[in-house]
């Protein structure tokens, strides 16, 4: 019976990926001729460093991300039904976590073909897990809105909702325009509100920083700039 | 400089740790000497698990959860103060994420001393990859109300806001009322609502199952009794 599996990736392209990954990942990209990938080159790259360069000749690849979703779930629709299982691969962290990839995972279960998600780094996660804010309850919004009256008014009611909700609210930014995030947030959110924010994760320069805007506003600010960075607040 | 490292566990007790997380879960265990864990026991399993047994004896356990919450975080400065490093260790999944830990992450910002989260299985992202649901916007809620009006009306808030915001709506239940809560989420969400549940993820029974309602109600039910399961939603 064919099965799609969902395969993180590491979270920094530099990283042995049996650092924060384990043996079943290995497993899994070892048995299998078909993958669902964003982008041919950081896939060949990945097996690589997963030590399965002979996968690359051996098996076929389907171009899976937003502007190839409509053929690339047709051709998977018939590597399934040829009872061929998949394995759809992230470029970085989890598929289908703020990422592509749901579309294909709807498909399969259209197709009853089972879905097996395999553990790996997720930025979202490790940054909620690293605020010390609250993981019992928890919302994340993706990227806000560019245009700065709505960016403004959706601090605004990220913050309200975490209040009224006790939870924590976790969102992105296009890493080079992080640190006007950053200073919109601390002009726009109440001094007791708690800011974090989880810089360059699984690197060598992984930063986190976690306290209440008014601490943030007597602190010196950390260069976010161009760093991926994920932002959680709590109020 | 001390550091908190935030350490994943299996999600099923009997699973071998190295199938779902990388080596540097091992390696940070085998160099810690301070450990803060929910339950004796289960963490002493868990380093045999790993090949760690001779860390139960060289070690110092600091018992963490909601009930010791005070006495562990004096005991935790105090471990920090004279420069050692703690291993916080999850009975299951990821520290602080729907289990306790932050209160100890929070410390450890206040005292400055560095927060490393590793990388493991966490049930709530395993089931958002397998349920094909939305996760570019996605919120946790924990439980719901155990009161019949209360839960009621938070399913049909879930179903409310997850339609507002185009988000997955994750939560969970007491294993022992799963059935009874698949049977109010039948009856009080619309048939065109997406419903996943998401049960024993990382075991030889793991079952995700992702439908609408209306295919939901022609459908066999499941057995999910007393099988830990997580439910989602996508209106």
């Amino acid at each position: 019976m064919p099965k799609l599996y969902l395969i993180p990736n590491t979270l920094g392209e530099q990283e042995d990926p049996s650092l924060s990954m384990g043996s079943e990942v290995k497993d899994a990209l070892a048995g299998l001729s078909h993958f669902a990938v964003e982008n041919l080159k950081q896939a060949r790259r990945y097996l690589v460093r997963w030590g399965l360069r002979e996968r690359i000749d051996q098996s076929e690849f389907i171009i899976h991300n937003k502007k190839t979703e409509i053929e690339s779930l047709i051709e998977a629709e018939s590597v399934f039904k040829s009872g061929n299982s998949i394995g759809m691969i992230s470029d970085a962290g989890c598929p289908g976590i703020a990422d592509p990839g749901n579309k294909l995972v709807q498909l399969a279960h259209r197709l009853n073909v089972e879905v097996v998600p395999l553990s790996g780094p997720s930025s979202i996660f490790l940054a909620l897990m690293a605020s010390g804010m609250n993981g019992q309850a928890f919302a994340f919004s993706g990227y806000l809105p560019r245009e700065q009256d709505q960016r403004i008014s959706a601090i605004r009611d990220l913050e309200k909702r975490s209040k009224t909700e006790g939870s924590c609210q976790i969102f992105m930014e296009t890493p080079y325009r992080n640190m006007a995030m950053l200073e919109d947030l601390l002009k726009y959110l109440s001094p007791s509100c708690k800011l974090c924010t989880a810089t360059n994760l699984r690197t060598a320069d992984e930063l986190v920083i976690s306290r209440n805007v008014a601490e943030w506003k007597s602190s010196k600010k950390p260069d976010l700039n161009k760093k991926p960075t994920i932002f959680l607040i709590q109020a």
